[in-house]
């Protein structure tokens, strides 16, 4: 059996790496030991859309991250943390969902992303990602990590999946749906 | 009835957003469960010469920070957070002045932004705004959110009430004036 | 009588607004009400090696920050916070060494930093200074603020007043003075 | 004797500086005077991949940072800090290890890194390193410091010594190997 084709529309879980992916790669410390991490505003309203929209989301983490933490707890969003095996990890969620991998897109930025992004459905990386990491995704964003890497590939997911003009009507935004959808369309 | 076309000259209070509008966008957070915000401190003198130059100025955020609180407080900027509804909460705060939407600005830069920018006599965005922001926005600033937009916008609107000349003379660049006006102008 | 054309060479004190010239705009709060600024390592080394090699320093700012007081610490550098006259208190300052407005450079970036920048004898603006701000000055920074800007008027400084290879000597980089006295040369 | 000519395959122990080098430039204060270092996390991940894989990494810093203390210790990475001769100090650790200078690498992005760079068989520069640096480098970077420089550099190393293809196996990537060399060689 031939693997389909990465088709966006196929998406039924949209999963997310963390360091790189939902933040700009930095590791921030203080003099006492407290750690910190930089989130995109643009992403979390996303991932909230996605989650309302019927499109599930989870962040997935090889590092364990107190300030990830918050910041799941903030925006309501599932995680798994310091989590060795990914693809393990994404299908026992996905199953759970009666899902597989091939309903997956996971959206990464670094080499211990490519094995789960070898076997989803939809491997999307955001722009800065490492080569090899751009090697073996099907769409990749214009947008940076941790600077709505995230918020694009969820707007993309949304259209494909015909739940963007739900969005754009509770903006007040109909009217101006052509122009987004023609933005975030793969090249 | 036609709606006037959008004139900054007739600005009588500047409202703002403040994720990605008076920020760059970033949501911190630290291991304790502690939040973060970067504001830019040429927004923040820009807000003050505004209030004591007779343009009343608001930020309306969706989201809760008491890192905006602080950042307000030390402003002595008045700020409403948590608003589900922002055309009616500028509306209201308008009210009490004795204005209408009509007689408003407002810096957005996402998707929550475009009901109250589709209201307001003056909608502003920000450089890096969401494009269908972009598309309701009769102004565009050249710096993004967080990195000068919101004192870019403010220089516009000062220079465009006829108030930009008392700024400039209190830091003894009144002879300067005529370059800043050019640069701020609509293109 | 003529004032005399800004000449590096005769500068004997050089002084350096803070927001916007040695951090890069940002103002950081948190959650606590705990203010935040971010500095650059190379323009604190600079600030030492000027003290050490007999130019003193100065840092004048408008406003009042606890991290600046711990930065300016670190460094052992001096300065004034919650500065309302800019040039009186370079003034006075000066004066204890038994100099002059005319023997200073003042590195801004904004506004406020230009009745301090006309009065001195060679003002100098960051990259991203406000136009107005570039157009009192008789130098600017390829960097920005906060970005390395103060690092290069200091090497700038250090060149023309003949003190900067005993700098490189003490790191073993004499052999390579030639280029970098090029790269600081005013254009 | 002639020294051999700068050769990355010759690499036995791979030094980093920190301020510069392994952050943006970054140093922090907040209110309290507690220090914050923004660290990449791409960096951290090949610093342990070079001890996994044999290629002993330690990071020499010129400042005093609790904040560098505590990414070191998340990492495993050994690190000196304070240090004012680091040739001495590298020179040291690299003997423990049966290893003179000219086995090691040091990635460096300022003058105080001039010294040491000088006398290591491969010195290394960010890509916003001091001209001078890079004058006395052998290697540069594409990426800056703190935002991936030093996770360049280690590929660079691990690629040249025969250690790459182990990581990319790990990975489920070897079949991209090609690329990524490719990518990492000396121009």
């Amino acid at each position: 059996m031939t693997p389909a084709a990465p088709d966006p529309a196929r998406v039924r879980l949209a999963a997310f790496d963390s360091d790189g992916t939902l933040t700009e790669r930095g590791i921030g410390w203080d003099d006492r030991g407290v750690g910190f991490r930089r989130f995109d505003v643009r992403d979390g309203l996303a991932l909230q859309w996605a989650m309302r929209a019927g499109l599930p989301v989870v962040v997935i983490s090889g590092k364990d991250s107190p300030a990830l933490a918050a910041r799941l707890a903030e925006l309501g969003v599932p995680g798994f943390q310091g989590v060795e095996d990914k693809p393990a990890c994404l299908e026992a969620f996905a199953r759970e969902k009666g899902l597989t991998l091939a309903d997956c897109a996971f959206v990464g930025d670094d080499l211990p992303d490519v094995p789960v992004m070898r076997r989803v459905g939809y491997p999307m990386a955001v722009a800065d990602a490492h080569p090899l990491v751009h090697a073996v995704a099907a769409w990749r964003a214009t947008c940076e990590g941790g600077r709505g890497a995230a918020r694009e590939a969820i707007e993309h997911l949304l259209a494909a999946t015909g739940r963007w003009d739900a969005i754009l009507a509770r903006y007040d935004a109909s009217d101006l749906a052509a122009g987004a959808v023609a933005r975030f369309e793969s090249p």
